[in-house]
């Protein structure tokens, strides 16, 4: 850099002494695998080429009238900024709805966050400085690396298979990855992109880990009413490391209220809750409003989550007969979310998921899927693997796995 | 930390190691200066004593009712992620408002945020990788700690002082902070907290250090209609720095909307918008009921910020009248915004808000005032200041100033 020592005043004549260049981790963050090829195919919807959107977690339902109800009923005259940590009448709704989930928690112990999404980035904050490092069973929600890339935190990934349906590996298998600096695990049960519910058992071996290791155990469960075969452990039912464990949640899925971005971070441990609360006073407040509109769902949580959840069970069992008849395809019966990662019968996910969308049709059809490969952080896992959500109706996800079926055999021919 | 390896299967008895503990970066942010003694005032006004508050920066005005008559007419079925760069009404309207204020941006320059908090957050991520620094003039918004905190970025202080109201150093002073590391510098103007707006000389200047030493100029510009006696240069009225000038705004103030958490992020530099938009993707969408209840402000802003800024000068003009009948005070015009540093005739502020607030009254009134330390990141720094911010009516604004005089003679016989 140029040195200007000496040089004072308005300085009329001017140089640039270089391009303005945007940070490391900003260029290296990588986009969205679920939305990549999101604008191709609205090239090819221009077409004329129906297009069945296998790739988004965005709910195709619509939300509980009550929620629009609530809205125009609030009675506000000013629109102020809310308490840093929710609404008090939010946090009481928050407590309302955990309590008839089985989990107890203090008003005081609970943060109203944007989302899911923020209360992930306040536990990363809370437990990592930057260059830690948290463990992350992948696939995981791509999102975690945005959040990671936030917060200046190293995603350490240990490997799931298919094979297993996604569940843990060995306790030898996981501690062999924590390093000096692994601050914490994070965890998604029921998972997204896997649909795993990790059993009691597995539960258990984390909390074990967490204690042995000086962990903390972040728990993101925000598909917790999504459980078709198996029961959900929350991480808040292992009392022994209830100083150890931060549940993160979010309202949009279970709700079906995707765009009022309210979640939730708590732990029994006061300085994770004072921390969050901290990073939440520097941000002021959730959108207030929102806050509001769903305090009768969090009130009367299964009235709202039941239909919800035995439509989507319905579209698991439709997605999941659907598979066995492609032959080649690998996969697992998903206990609980909305998605499935396949392994398909091709080398790379990605051309594949590319070429349905530039170049197949059948009937003037096709499908869009989610290439797997963005769903790990390790190089050259997932390649052929790819993500299901189950956005659409049974009759449709049925037709659209006939159309992959049929995509297979075509593409074989050429690879 | 105990080494496992070997270990292998359910663990059925472990212990805790030690006890978790939660990051560096989360123990060492500060409290709010501006919150800080809020609980006491809580606890004083119990006692039957009334407490004006000039410690905060929530505006006492109600909002314009158009906002809540907005929602109570959406016609709404799906609460649905909005885009992740905002609704296409929503940045539409983001457009047509900052076009009425003289500035020029494409709609694929800009992404609504969840406030202008995030809109920095964004910002601070896009330029700066962990460990690098910004320069911010001190005394600064205080949340600005939160954001680089959670960013991981230092901030780089060049101090102000009250003899020239705020103004800038010059150039010489404000380069020979600048480090290898320093990769932006961050201005608000109008400024939150001493009111001060900087002349287009002093813009200019920036732009040209900005220019020299290849630094991103990021322009905190969310009280931009607050301007009493100068006119407000945008930091987007300097063609020649285009790609490195980043607009961060929000419609909190202007509008009186602080609750609905509605900002924006512009820039005409394309791998900054790109950048904003991968960290906006992570987060998915800002809220989408707020986001639409703001457009018919942003249609037409001057319908609604008007009443709120004639106010407002109303109230500077108070304040700057009753701070001249205080004797020993240090002060200066406020040109925008509403807010002033003053330079109490005190040693330690902090101490003397905490006095004010603990032990004094007087006709059982007393007044809370948000020290000066906090807004400075340099120690020492700011010790016999505070900030007022003009959150009550002018008659109410009169009296706090008397209370603070009759307090003053009280307290300088104690110490």
């Amino acid at each position: 850099m140029e040195t200007t020592q000496g040089h004072t005043g308005h300085m009329m004549m001017t140089e640039d002494v270089g391009h303005p260049s945007i940070s490391t981790r900003a260029r290296t963050m990588q986009d969205s695998p679920i939305r990549k090829l999101s604008a191709t195919a609205e090239a090819r919807k221009k077409q004329g080429v129906t297009v069945y959107h296998l790739n988004i977690g965005q709910p195709d339902l619509p939300t509980a009238p009550i929620v629009f109800e609530t809205i125009r009923e609030l009675e506000l005259t000013t629109l102020a900024y809310a308490p840093s940590n929710g609404l008090p009448q939010a946090v009481t709704a928050w407590r309302n709805y955990l309590r008839q989930m089985g989990i107890e928690i203090e008003e005081k112990e609970l943060i109203v966050t944007s989302g899911g999404s923020e209360a992930i980035i306040f536990a990363m904050c809370a437990v990592c400085d930057s260059g830690d490092d948290i463990i992350v069973f992948e696939p995981f929600y791509t999102n975690y690396n945005g959040f990671a890339s936030v917060a200046n935190v190293r995603l350490n990934p240990v490997p799931l298979t298919i094979e297993n349906g996604f569940h843990l590996p060995s306790t030898e298998e996981i501690v062999k990855h924590i390093t000096s600096r692994t601050k914490a695990i994070l965890i998604c049960s029921p998972a997204n992109p896997t649909g795993t519910i990790y059993s009691k058992e597995e539960m258990q071996r984390l909390a074990d880990i967490a204690r042995r290791h000086n962990l903390f155990l972040l728990s993101d469960e925000v598909y917790r009413e999504f459980a078709y075969d198996a029961p959900v452990h929350s991480v808040m039912s292992f009392p022994e490391i209830s100083d150890r464990a931060v549940l993160l949640d979010s309202s949009s899925k279970r709700f079906n209220v995707c765009g009022a971005r309210i979640g939730a971070l708590a732990s029994h441990n006061k300085e994770i809750v004072q921390s969050a609360f901290r990073f939440a006073m520097a941000r002021l407040s959730v959108a207030s409003i929102e806050q509001l509109a769903l305090i009768p769902l969090l009130n009367s949580p299964r009235t709202y989550t039941q239909p919800i959840v035995e439509e989507f069970r319905r579209r698991r069992d439709t997605v999941y007969e659907g598979l066995k008849e492609i032959p080649g395809m690998r996969f697992y019966r998903p206990e609980g979310a909305f998605y499935i990662m396949i392994g398909l019968p091709v080398r790379d996910s990605e051309r594949f998921s590319r070429w349905l969308i530039e170049e197949y049709q059948h009937n003037n059809e096709t499908v869009l899927i989610a290439p797997g490969q963005g769903f790990y952080a390790s190089p050259g896992q997932g390649v052929s693997e790819a993500r299901l959500a189950f956005m659409l109706k049974s009759e449709n996800l049925k037709r659209s796995l006939g159309i992959l079926r049929h995509a297979l055999e075509v593409y074989k021919q050429f690879s």
